[in-house]
């Protein structure tokens, strides 16, 4: 699998990668026990502190680690790892090792137990800041404490998902700084 | 600018253009007043009820006009309508007619009053269903009630804000589904 030659990135501009919306592989630990889940639904909330809303079903294995933990790794895949992306959301950590099945790379994080995935695209530390929209949402606001991001390409190609099995992957960008007013870039 | 015919869609899969992060155009209306925002912050939360995140920024002219309507339609804008969805965003509605500026059709919506945007792929009328949110997190927690889409073409180009003035453009797309365990899709 593809290896990043990463670089610390700012968090308070990490929606950069995550506002396009891109389906994230969460990572998570508790206990000595690590698992992975993969997560579509999920929103920047806030640039400082450096706010993620992230909705995790109760059913999720990782739902409890993460909520016991309080902490997490958000960690961004390109169209690479499409059937890693898919493997990881149809098994369970209740039965299976995911980094074992699915041949992935933890790497120790700087500012939380949880581990990172080397083959992603990015990395972003996570501590679960907000526990009171859990029981209601299924929603963690979650704080990006330490971000880390491949330094080329500038931007990664990534998974976008539509339901019903079908991906749409990122396309050609469009730059139009030239027409925003500076305040609302 | 693009006429697209459109049919009725299932509230419960609007997921398929909400949670690969497009840029939306939110419309609002309240006392004769209407008003447009563009919107890149939001989140698919459940599909039965239909529930969309959003965070509105207390500083935007739609703010004042959701929250006392507790109504608006999401509107998805495609590739060609960049440039509004930039104009959109760089103007405020306490100084300008949005519809009239950008040459917009407002068009009456089935169950809100809040209009709907004529030129977007997609029309989604909401129902502000939970205000607990918005003090604290700017969280608007909207019902879609009623979905409309265009026929064709089957996947929009989508937009895809990166910050910065730089849009992302959706791309190709990936058919997993015989991947997929059923009850995952």
């Amino acid at each position: 699998m593809k290896a990043y030659k990463k670089a610390d990135f700012p968090v308070d501009k990490i929606r950069r990668f995550l506002e396009p919306g891109p389906i994230v592989l969460v990572s998570s630990a508790w206990r000595g026990e690590s698992n992975i889940m993969t997560m579509g639904w999920h929103m920047v909330m806030e640039f400082e502190p450096s706010l993620i809303g992230c909705y995790i079903w109760d059913e999720n294995h990782s739902f409890e680690l993460i909520k016991r933990s309080k902490e997490c790794v958000i960690n961004i895949p390109t169209v690479d790892l499409a059937s890693v992306v898919v493997g990881v959301g149809n098994s369970t950590g209740a039965e299976i090792d995911k980094f074992a099945t699915f041949k992935l790379t933890p790497v120790r994080g700087a500012r939380v137990e949880a581990p990172l995935i080397k083959e992603c695209y990015a990395n972003f530390e996570c501590k679960l800041v907000d526990l009171s929209l859990i029981r209601k949402y299924s929603l963690f606001i979650l704080e990006v404490v330490k971000a880390r991001a491949a330094i080329s390409p500038r931007y990664p190609r990534t998974l976008h998902y539509r339901g019903d099995g079908v991906f749409m992957v990122s396309g050609r960008h469009l730059n139009l700084r030239r027409k925003f007013k500076p305040e609302n870039l």
